[in-house]
């Protein structure tokens, strides 16, 4: 859906409401009182159903022009009926607030495309509609809605879950923070957050958009809109539910999608596509406080001015832990401070104030100033303890006059009670200053910002194939034999070995390729886990070879009866090196992701991986590789030579163009990849197809 | 000091308080004004300081009885003249409000000898005193005092830190939270946390002590009485300033005392003694809020109560990442509550309900009491979305009906605003239902609380030793050699080997222990880091040997000339099993801590480490070992044998004994030991005495 279009969901000309008699519930009078409160100026009709009753709907289908929007606050049942009559007469957007349960969604899907095909669209069903608080338009039953509202904020919130919207909203507004919109989607099946995101990215007050997400059909289409958010200067925090693994099916499964990423993916896509996770409602409140404020920290440097040694302490621990620096204040601002603060009372960016300075507009004005001033200085974070309450209205006053007079980003914890701060408390949140009483919540909340406003590079997110898919070739399971042949088409490099079919080939291959040498069963019944016994190590002569070949094609059959054995495999031993893996998955949500991490023994105990979206180049490949705890093992260990970990990364980069090139190649996974000195050697290799039965 | 003598400083029958002229300061006019907003009805004596006038101080020198406290508002050095003249009439207790600087520390701490020696006890320097809200007696110039405050909580905030000591209970009073005391040591000069503690644990009103922290003289009299609290069922947390490294020192310092422990040995000793570790001053207070419901759960089940899914589902994922179990509902017990639930509302212990039995106190009552009567409950969350004013209290209204009538905690997690929540909100918090507004933290508290009120193991915490320290008798920098010598006298297990002295007796002690050998150059001065060039593996033959002897001595002499070579080692090389470690460190607050881990390249790695405060018995040495995240690879990886990690348990309460027998024993690092499926053994071991230089 274009943009241009969307224009009429949020800024509708005229509207329609579809209610029942009984007015006892919420559902039926909110709608229209909501738009009264707000003094909607457009024209509002109302239906009135009961049963087959459509009280007003003569006179609503008799008009030229229909209205832009239809809310529909009607039994399933009815509603399902009501979209119908409202795609039939060419009502362009259609809000949905009834919730259908599952076994309603086949014949509301019926419906849904009938409409779609007429040209209407449909916001829910399941959700609680949008407030358009720019333009002052409600479209909502939500009883959120009946309080008033600032309408210059910056931040948008979309969120799948209405009760979720709205109650971030309704706490939002207690904190003073300025919500521009708030868009709640319920079963997305029709206009979902991508489509709202494009359309909110167009709004150039909007700063900042918070998605609750709990299932994405496509993650790479808003991934799309993410980067096109961020290279209007618009950020992107993303707060989801679901995220324990029992509950993620259940999250998909509600808003209508068959799965969701998991949790290490998403991890990685913020990461790579410069979003903030959040963690918690708290988070979103507290992240939209620093936004609304409109100045942004031009680095992660903190200076930390407090009155209490104590206060100043924890709040700089926070910080510190939050990943934010602590400012180095430089000697000669130090020096005009020095008369300000406490005896002993400067160390590392923490500014213990003489407790009379705080009460001194003067004296706080001129520490304001140094550090507004310091060019080491990021962001000024003010720490105040319990004082009285003139004094505390007092600094508040002082803290308002400073701000005005510079541009540098200034937070403060606000470490009191009502009786004491509540005054002060409220002149700064309405000035515009974010306000904390939490330090924990306050660096949380300036870490997240800092690291939402942070340039990020632009990332690759088509998987365009260098080449045409050749697993289709390969029967539908691949036993290690056929996957080594796989991937050696994609250029990776596999050890020295030989198939082998009886002992004359395995003498005569292992002969070829030299001792030592390993031998493994090849079969596609024999999975990785009762491998071991199908497996024989560092075999040093024609003997234990020939020894070796009977007794793991013994073990092999013993323990899996039924298994047909394809061959056996001679490979060379490697005996220097580290071993690591590089493979590739490919998530339900996000596509292929590739991974590298440690391999063998490490990987079992560690589980040291890096992940990326595909497509992955050479300088990312890179980093993932430099990004892993094992790391510095590759720079040689206790003595022993350097690795060629620039080796693994190009491995990582052909399965990155291998997981391109083939869609149903679902996952890849090199278990056995020894990084030495000289290159890389691939000794174990597993590829599963779509549709394969594990 | 005994907790009787204490009780005069919580109870004081009267009360001199010294201060100045200039009554614009906070300091001197407070400390009565307190006394007199709260009644107390003790008497209360007042000396007005200028200088050389004390204006007041003759009739107070005349009294028969002195007063039980003095408070002293005054100029450091008049408040250490005060504090002598005080102890020379034998007044118990003084409470210094007065800040010291570090060089007036000197002068101060002679003054308090005599004082001590009079019989006179200080709280502070640098502290804001004391308010014990039980008796109505506030001994403190916080001006967080000036407001009404129950007198009936259950929470002891002890802090070193005044300002937040006191902010805490201003923040905490706002959300209904009741403390029964807030005890500020500042300096914790004299009167430490410890006494404190002690005192405090005696009122069994008292259910939970938290205490502020920057540092600590002696860790194991804070543990001790820990121990004691929980005896009587008092749970303590812990809140830390200072815990980022660069932090540290100086929170230390700012407390006068000169270091801390560091935070690993935190994290292991408060899970050894059941003690919640605080992150935040939020923490501090969400704690408190829950505590002081006065009702303890029986496990760590949580039924999730919300009419909206999508705070359901936030709420649960909370939960199950702060470490709480979803409580599974019964079949009968969910076919009652069916019809209260929407449809597909049930999963995993979420119940999501219909939302209009949330407006139905019938229908909220009969949910409530289902899960009240469930055995699989322990403990009831209901997650309110915004809803209508009138909804929010009648809600309200049946939440504190309804748990009126069973025992089971209940929480509320309130996500609304304060036009639309207010009013329940108040009266929820006024009923003793702990009420939060951030899924996260309600969740985090739970947990924190389930985990304080655990019943703990009672640990052994003296380290008493079996045998007489014999580290004395060795140089005062041990090399690798002597190292081996001094732990075999403690029956730890070293490799076969050979301390030589030349070419003949390496290669005799070679043909000794067999082939393959380990050869190592001994030395004081060659460390750890250097020492892979003095160390020569996996020598095969006897020419083999004889080459290594002189290629690892030349190399050793080449990389550090001014080292004197002691000898070389030859060495057993062992080529199965799994490197380990086993150590201690003498930890300045906790005493000797006690390491297991991997070693060697794992340990570089992963630091896969496990700790434990001495003395360390076998079950817990097994614990120990059990936690690693290696530990799976004891039980034989790949197909290869099981390994005897029993043995290597045994070691480590060898490792305990002798870290309890040698005071001067500051670190043992055993960095290889190798755990084989026929034992352990012990290739590597470093010994640090103290005040070698290092």
């Amino acid at each position: 859906m274009n943009t241009g279009q969307m224009e009429r969901l949020f800024k509708p000309d005229s509207v329609v409401i579809f209610s029942r008699y009984d007015d006892s519930q919420i559902l039926s009078s909110r709608p229209m009182a909501n738009l009264i409160f707000w003094g909607y100026r457009g024209n509002v009709y109302q239906v009135i159903v009961d049963g087959i009753l459509w009280n007003g709907w003569e006179k609503v289908s008799a008009l030229e022009d229909p209205p832009d929007i239809a809310m529909i606050s009607l039994s399933p049942e009815e509603s399902i009926d009501a979209l119908n009559r409202c795609s039939a007469m060419a009502i362009p957007f259609v809000i949905m607030f009834s919730s259908l349960s599952v076994n309603q969604l086949p014949e509301y899907k019926d419906v849904l495309e009938l409409a779609q095909s007429r040209g209407t669209r449909v916001l829910g069903p399941n959700c609680q509609g949008l407030a358009n608080f720019a333009d002052k338009i409600p479209l909502s039953w939500s009883s959120a809605l009946d309080m008033d509202h600032p309408s210059d904020g910056h931040v948008a919130l979309v969120s799948q879950s209405g009760d979720l919207g709205f109650s971030a909203y309704s706490m939002a507004s207690d904190e003073g923070v300025r919500f521009r919109y708030v868009v709640t989607t319920g079963l997305s099946s029709d206009v979902d957050v991508v489509d709202v995101g494009h359309w909110l990215i167009e709004d150039y007050q909007v700063h900042m958009i918070v998605f609750y997400l709990e299932g994405l059909p496509e993650g790479r289409d808003f991934l799309k809109m993410v980067r096109e958010a961020q290279s209007r200067g618009v950020s992107v925090a993303v707060l989801r539910g679901g995220v324990s693994p029992r509950l993620r099916e259940f999250a998909a499964g509600r808003r209508g999608h068959g799965s969701v990423a998991d949790e290490g993916v998403w991890k990685t896509v913020a990461k790579q596509f410069g979003m903030v996770l959040l963690d918690d409602i708290a988070d979103l409140i507290d992240l939209g406080r620093i936004v609304d404020m409109g100045r942004n920290p031009k680095g992660c440097r903190v200076a930390v001015v407090s009155t209490s040694g104590g206060v100043g302490m924890i709040q700089a621990d926070k910080c510190v832990s939050a990943g934010l620096d602590m400012a180095p204040i430089d000697p000669k601002s130090r020096e005009i401070l020095g008369k300000c603060l406490k005896e002993d009372g400067y160390l590392d960016g923490i500014l213990t104030l003489d407790s009379q300075v705080i009460e001194s507009s003067q004296h706080m004005n001129q520490v304001l100033k140094v550090l507004s001033d310091s060019p080491d200085v990021d962001i000024i974070l003010v720490a105040v303890p319990v004082i009285s309450a003139g004094a505390a209205e007092k600094l508040a006053d002082t803290l308002i006059g400073a701000s005005l007079s510079f541009y540098k980003p200034l937070v403060c914890c606000w470490l009191t009670d009502d009786i004491h701060g509540g005054h002060g408390a409220q002149k700064l949140r309405r000035s515009g200053i974010p306000l904390f009483d939490s330090p924990r919540r306050c660096a949380d909340a300036v870490a997240a910002w800092v690291g939402a406003v942070k340039p990020c590079k632009k990332r690759e997110l088509s998987c365009s194939p260098v080449s045409n898919p050749i697993l289709g070739g390969y029967p539908d399971v691949l036993n290690g034999y056929e996957a080594a042949c796989f991937i050696e088409s994609y250029g990776l490099t596999p050890i020295r070995q030989a198939f082998c079919l009886d002992l004359d080939e395995v003498l005569a291959g292992g002969n070829d390729i030299g001792f030592p040498l390993a031998l493994k069963v090849v079969s596609r019944e024999i999975g990785s886990k009762k491998e071991a016994r199908g497996i024989a190590l560092n075999l040093r002569t024609e003997e234990e070879l020939q020894n070796a070949y009977g007794r793991i094609l013994e073990r092999a059959v013993r323990s899996s009866p039924d298994a047909v054995i394809d061959g056996v495999l001679v490979q060379e031993m490697v005996s220097d090196g580290i071993e690591c893996m590089v493979g590739m998955k490919r998530d339900p949500v996000f596509g292929p992701v590739v991974a590298v991490g440690l391999g063998g023994i490490l990987y079992d105990v560690i589980k040291d991986l890096s992940l990326r979206l595909a497509p992955v180049d050479f300088p990312m490949a890179l980093e993932m590789v430099e990004s892993l705890k094992g790391y510095p093992l590759f720079a040689g260990f206790r003595g022993s030579k350097a690795l060629d970990f620039r080796s693994l990364a190009a491995e990582v980069v052909k399965v990155s163009a291998m997981s391109c090139a083939e869609p149903d190649l679902v996952l890849l996974d090199i278990g056995s990849i020894f990084v030495t000195p000289g290159g890389v050697k691939i000794a174990d290799v597993r590829v599963r197809k779509r549709g394969e039965v594990k």
